[in-house]
């Protein structure tokens, strides 16, 4: 249960029989350095080694307690060693799928895991995963962090793409996105032209999905369609919400055809080296990713960085978290932001899953229910019968 | 996970964003109302009127604050729809066994689900059902709380006794209790007796089963069947932790006999009413069934008893929360001891269980770790063979 | 400022540089070990000694930290060494008195300083000093604990009555005590026989000093008086608050011939010898200055004894902590009740002081502002002027 | 007592009579609003209505609390009626002083009282007063915040400087900075000149007082004066501390002559006006006194100035809480710092003081105790004797 009263707390109290009072976080399961772990692990044993390197705290001497010294690893592998086995499940159609691992995108690393993703590998010709949230946030984390850690690279990259979404980054209100508005569209595609520009930068040539909606004006589909082609970008319709399989299929064979194109074994372009100063990485990723002009480090993130090299975690890929509403750091900022800084404002050691994680803006790693929280739409029967799970239910 | 840093805690803190700060506790499982509220349910519907009930605070002008007042219930139920149904397992032999819900008897009622108990009821001629720690505990619990709760009353009550733990009654040191002591048994004996007269106060007639381990001297065992004999009480050996089924036929068919014998709706006889005052139903509890002299209500308890009546639940049953080491609610407090008093420090209102939990000696909600916890003796083989789950792997 | 929110706090919080977090409290002054020290020490070089043995902590090993092994006892004599030093002030009529220590007689021992007392032996004849509350806070503090640290002992102890008080312990509602009320008042003398009883306890030959009020009924007094005189209880009427001096002048001269009548060097004769066990203290005071059946020691007061004791201190005097407005601790308990028990809840340890504090029912060392505090009554002029800071202003 | 622990604290805990659990702080005396408000009090009447304007929360509507709402607003005043008394002083050779009122202006505003500034005009003909720290703390403050409180504007300003800390910020180490080192002393001039420079942009002549140390090289102090000479800055060694009052005549004399020949009633010129906002008034602050490229301020920073300005107080002076240790906001950074930019991450409206706190870089308003305490050098003898309350002794 996500509940903001546990994002900051203090245990450990009611004498010294509640152990040492100190104070704590609890963070999402989709934000826990145990989800990345167990996302990232490349085997079992692998596993093991990334619970026993988590930290949990440090010595009076300022060295680094970690769940392997506190003789926790085995205990805790064992209570994940059923879990680590992918999950085939299927689409209602009956094809194949392997859902496996849910770290979001904005808070964590934002992949599924690296087990399911090897397991495709073995079983399909072609495989698709997908990068929660924009270009900005998952894909950059499936390249730089889960890629890296893989030794895999992907033949080819779809961004999705859908007209309501284009016209909120183009000035429409939210409410009023999902109507005609052929000049919030236009006003809003600079904000695709950057993720295809970001996916370049990795050195992917990406395929916009123009995911249609059933009452999407024609005109407004045709004019994305004209400006990526100006571009010299393939795109292809997928109504496959509405239509299953057989609506992906023009864009499946686009995207087929630039996995052929594609080198057999593309060369992996990272967007930093692993030995970069922390600093680097962050302005690497907030300039050639967001757009930004500069990274600020506030007091307490840089403070954080120098500990962490000090103890010897100097050459980790960065997650940054960072809201999904903006390219930017300020979910205000919308369309294609310039001019603006991002600012780091924590930085927390992910020693087991590998990487360091930046907290930006004013993102958490707990949310907080919002003034109507989606439980009250919650019915149930007395037949068992579940109702309100879905928004229009 | 229990931690003992989890009993007293002060969430909500950094600031507006982060809620209401306010002191709060964890409790386990096995102690928590939801818990009990799921075994003592008798239909989904009633599962959800409890869940509806549960207090979780108070307003200013002491008002309760009910999980269905939040619009809480609904999404609650619909959390446990699938799990309130009876998980039917079987035992190494092949004998079929309802396993479903899990309060300690200790801390909770201690009593498996009411649904648990009716299915096995439709299914099967004779239903055995376990009560969690001794006759003062589980039993009392069982009889106070879950049979008046389902409209059930058993045909007859089995007490389990072993060498063992009556010579450690009887005064010898834990380690030494599994050796031969007769002077130490002999003295341990009363403690038996006084399970035995407990059951007796509520109309039953007890079976003892004497649990024999591979050394127990036979001139012990007999001068336990001796001593019961003479006090006209049935009892069978049972070796069936070592021989299985077999092992406890001899058994079987004494409790069988009483079974045969007793009336076939047998009356109900409680310890107390429910229109008795709180004090009284612990006076109750304590003089019948623990030996004590009387209850003290700290000030705080005697206070939380005066709100829960007020706010309209004077009429409950009370689990109490009491060490299992002794009769008392001091742990050290070994054998049948007499000439004292049971103070309960806090009284809590489980308003969806339909019970009042009434805190005594030193009992906790949320157990601590020991000071070397099981988790270090946990070993993962790079197979995902798991050992040292059990105390001699 | 007492501010009930400083009763029980989490502090050092917000990372390292804020200290360790640790649970804590505020007393008010008047309940501060500082303050008791301050009265009862007889020196300078024994105030010294007595800051350095105030307790302030535990090492992990269960030894007592105290201020003098933090270093910090010269430095908190350095801040007293002038406070120590007895206050000459004088009466509106030029009379004058020593007020030098202020703890209160419900929460700390109640008593002015000992250099005081002693300086004003020094410069007078006769010295009065008074004990705050009833004698079974004041009193018997004065004398168990003052008297028995300054090596003094009274030849003679007043007792002071009013009719209002003793009507409202005979039953008369608080906002009618006031007026005529012959029946509540002998119901209520009781109430002062047993403060009489207990001054002859400690061998002292009370008079009781009869306070009255402009419109106390010549009927009423007289009651007291001749039920006083039919016990062989001297009494004397004051009318000091109305008329200064003379108004006690006739009061004046009883007590002086009570005190010529009295041995030159009168032995003490404490309630409890030093060396009884902790329990013992506190059945004698309670049994004898209370008139309870017994005490209740709550396990967290027996867990802070046996932890004081281990520590090498057993041999101290008990400071009781108790509601004035009974003489149970129970403030509901007017009269002279019987019957009752008094539970102590907690133990602390006052070893600078030189004494074990007891608190009792729901007394607090930090009392918090009534629903209207007296600052919302205070007003101050452009010149200057403060009003309100009496009731009636 | 300035204690870390004290810095970051939750109180209101244990149930209901604690009060409502809230997360809070304690400032020092130096930085708490208090002192602000009657340092800058211009009456009594004045000194009630800045009390009254004091915010101590806001209700769930976000509308300000205020003490005088409290109802608190003369009670504060009357403890504060005689303390608003200027004190009078005199030197150890006689000389009358005011000293009255403790604002450090690392942390506060840094001046003594406005009361006792203007009691001082009415008894002399010429009125030194004290500002402390460097001209980038205690000046800056005396000029925009009380003088414009005030009405007053000062007819001369002198710059303290000694050989010392200008060869500690031209690169000296601090434990060597006392001893000659020529190359030292001219790489540090520059932290003066920015001084004088700040002095001129509100239109003062500024004088530099040497302030001679025995051992002071007189090669050294003729290169000071002869910087200062080729700058046109006149400057005068004063010895007042090895000589009293004459040691310092040099130097009066100097600025004896400057305050002559300034205009009988000078012009006020501040950095910045009122009306600005309050990024603005930062920035003027930063850029012309600090040095600073820019001002960050961090997301709670603005947040905060968003919620002042809403809740009608926009026209504030700023009081900048800023290290003393260095023109910028890092203690590390030396001499006369470029290139950088100061990050305020807090900022506190003082309403009743009248202006708005921004706390740059790590400055806390609770100092802690250092590694070893002063305290622990203070010794108290057995005559009451206190020593070890200067370092030296």
């Amino acid at each position: 249960m996500n509940d903001r009263a546990l994002r900051d707390l203090v245990i450990g109290l009611g004498g010294t029989a509640g152990g040492v009072p100190r104070e704590s976080r609890f963070d999402i399961t989709a934000a826990s350095e145990v989800m990345a772990v167990f996302c990232l692990a490349s085997s079992l044993p692998d596993l093991r080694e990334r619970l026993a390197r988590i930290v949990v705290g440090r010595t009076r001497e300022d060295e680094l307690v970690t769940a392997g010294k506190l003789g926790a690893a085995d205990a805790m592998t064992a209570l994940l060693k059923d879990a680590i086995h992918p999950n085939l499940v299927q689409t209602l159609e009956g094809g194949p799928a392997i859902v496996h691992g849910g770290p979001f995108a904005n808070i964590a690393h934002g992949c599924s895991s690296i087990l399911g993703t090897r397991t495709a590998l073995h079983l399909a010709d072609d495989v698709i995963t997908e990068a929660g949230f924009g270009f900005d946030l998952g894909a950059e984390k499936f390249l730089d962090i889960k890629c890296r850690a893989a030794g895999l690279w992907p033949h080819a990259a779809v961004v999705v793409a859908t007209l309501r979404a284009l016209k909120m980054h183009g000035g429409a209100p939210v409410a009023q996105a999902g109507g005609p508005d052929e000049k919030a569209l236009a006003a809003g595609l600079p904000q695709l032209d950057k993720h295809l520009e970001t996916a370049r930068a990795f050195g992917l040539t990406p395929v916009v999905a123009i995911n249609v909606f059933g009452n999407d004006p024609e005109a407004e589909l045709a004019l994305v369609e004209k400006h990526l082609a100006d571009q010299g970008v393939r795109c292809g319709r997928s109504t496959a919400f509405a239509h299953g399989g057989e609506g992906a299929l023009e864009l499946a064979k686009i995207v087929a055809g630039v996995v052929d194109a594609a080198p057999e074994n593309p060369e992996p372009r990272f967007l930093y080296p692993l030995d970069a100063p922390y600093r680097d990485k962050l302005r690497a990723i907030a300039r050639t990713v967001y757009g930004a002009d500069d990274v600020i480090l506030a007091p307490a993130a840089q403070q954080a960085i120098d500990r962490i090299v000090k103890g010897g975690h100097a050459h980790l890929p960065v997650c940054v978290a960072k809201t999904h509403l903006s390219l930017s750091d300020d979910p205000k900022l919308l369309g294609r932001p310039t001019g603006f800084t991002v600012t780091v404002r924590e930085v927390r050691l992910s020693a087991g899953a590998g990487f360091v994680v930046a907290l930006t803006g004013e993102i958490l790693t707990m949310p907080g229910l919002p003034k109507e929280p989606a439980a009250l739409r919650v019915r149930i029967g007395d037949d068992g019968k579940v109702r309100g799970l879905m928004q229009n239910e």
